[in-house]
């Protein structure tokens, strides 16, 4: 087990993204609440056209707006060059962008093979860093795609390589549509490790099929210590249809900690600041872990 | 990674136990519809006062009208003596008792002490075995308990101790409130065997806060191969307050078989059950296979 695991908070982002818009003030809001838990990196913002993603109209002003605390990496996502060049503007240092293993989810996604997208993102990659920035290139459906299903591993670590070669500073891989498991985990990691044992991976899991804990427990074992979850399951309930599920940030913290793994995180605080989001969005949100508690909370006895 | 893992099904007793009644008819629908999907055994009811439990007032009944499908092992859960009388009298040769590790959920639950129920089920495990019957002992609170918190594992193991001194012929250990955690899964496992190394463990777990598949991962790498689970995850959905949260059978099915792990089950046929179960309840039910259908099932491309 390791001692620590970094855990990057995307509910501000690929939650929000995925609920209902909310007002600029409440997603402020959102995102102080969570710089002051103790998370060391938050995905703050996308910068999207407004009309593909009206959730995210507004990232200027809410990242203007939220305070920026010392000690949080705060980063972007960018779906192209003008939207790096906001993102810059806005003085993002952390900026990450997309593409997806499957070549079918890639064209159904922005009309490009995966071929194509990753000769765009060389330039993207090029661009942030003559701009200072740092580029995270995250690689969707890395699990499997509802459209190709299994996706080869060995193709994934290929296409790691490639972006790697094109200058990428950091790696990451969504589980798109919750099609992880443990042995797709295992299989996965495993292949990438096998071309570069050293590259930093991050894991992002979804819940779609109950299993985003039991992926994380994989990749732990497997050495992984970055993963992405999104306060209180923010960014669609698993049991909707056609949500994403994403792993809730409480739970996964509620296992680590268990675990003696640290977070960095006040479990706690984190708990609240679900219940927050919960208020903001104005539904009902898929944690366990918010709805129960964690384990140490205990029940009164009557008398 | 085990070959083999056998799954009881609890639906119709625990799972139906935890939720409004429901018609005679449909719980024979139910039963019969899980006998046909492969599961190898199946809790079908319990025999207990129908003031105190009214969802299973009719057992007799449920009993009786059910068909007993050849190759599946059935099973009902008795409180007292009572009970293994009314459930000898229907013919069962598979009967549970319960009792909790934590003292004070177990007065909670029958006003006795977790010694004096124990001496009650020395007494009952000979009543059964006279009538020809096995015995087993389920361990609630196995992994901590809501009011006293953490369960030593070591006090869970001397209760092991006893019962199987007693004559049990199987022990289970409930993961009542969804306290367990792989740690805590390691830890009791860990003190039972080295107790004694070959005694067959049964784990039932909740996914109370989103667990249950990291901990039956977990259990089966420390070579466990029996484990509850409820079809839909009726029982509770985790997401109401101070509900069970039963670990969806077709969750746990998913995630083995995915792993190349056989449970005789047939995957489709169960999310089938899944959904009639749905309907029967009359209540969306928590499991996420049921929603998303297993990974195997891909989205058609328009056009």
């Amino acid at each position: 087990m390791p001692g620590f695991v970094s855990i990057r908070e995307v509910g501000p982002r690929d939650g929000l993204q995925n609920e209902e818009p909310i007002p600029t003030e409440a997603k402020v809001r959102l995102l102080d609440a969570l710089s002051r838990t103790g998370v060391g990196r938050i995905e703050a913002v996308s910068f999207v056209h407004p009309k593909a993603i009206p959730q995210m109209a507004d990232a200027d002003e809410v990242w203007r707006r939220a305070e920026q605390t010392e000690g949080v990496r705060y980063s972007a996502l960018v779906p192209n060059t003008r939207g790096a060049h906001r993102a810059l503007a806005a003085g993002f240092t952390e900026i990450e962008v997309v593409v997806s293993a499957s070549d079918t989810h890639n064209r159904r996604n922005v009309n490009r093979s995966t071929e194509e997208s990753l000769d765009d993102i060389a330039e993207l990659v090029e661009l942030l860093h003559h701009a200072g920035a740092r580029a995270e290139v995250i690689i969707a459906t890395s699990f499997g795609c509802p459209y190709e299903g299994d996706i080869d591993p060995v193709r994934v670590a290929g296409i790691v390589d490639r972006v790697v070669r094109d200058g990428a500073d950091r790696v990451a891989f969504g589980d798109t549509t919750g099609m992880a498991t443990p042995r797709r985990v295992r299989e996965l990691v495993t292949a990438v490790r096998d071309r570069d044992a050293h590259l930093p991976l991050l894991l992002h899991f979804h819940n779609t099929r109950g299993a985003a804990l039991a992926n994380l427990l994989t990749a732990i074992e497997l050495g992984v210590t970055e993963f992405d979850a999104s306060v209180g399951g923010l960014g669609g309930c698993p049991y909707a249809p056609g949500a994403s599920g994403n792993l809730a940030t409480e739970e996964a913290v509620h296992l680590l900690h268990d675990m003696g793994v640290d977070t960095g995180i006040d479990l706690a605080a984190l708990i609240e600041v679900a219940e927050l989001a919960e208020e903001l969005v104005g539904r009902s949100l898929p944690s366990g872990v918010l709805r129960a508690g964690p384990r140490t909370r205990l029940t009164a006895l009557p008398g």
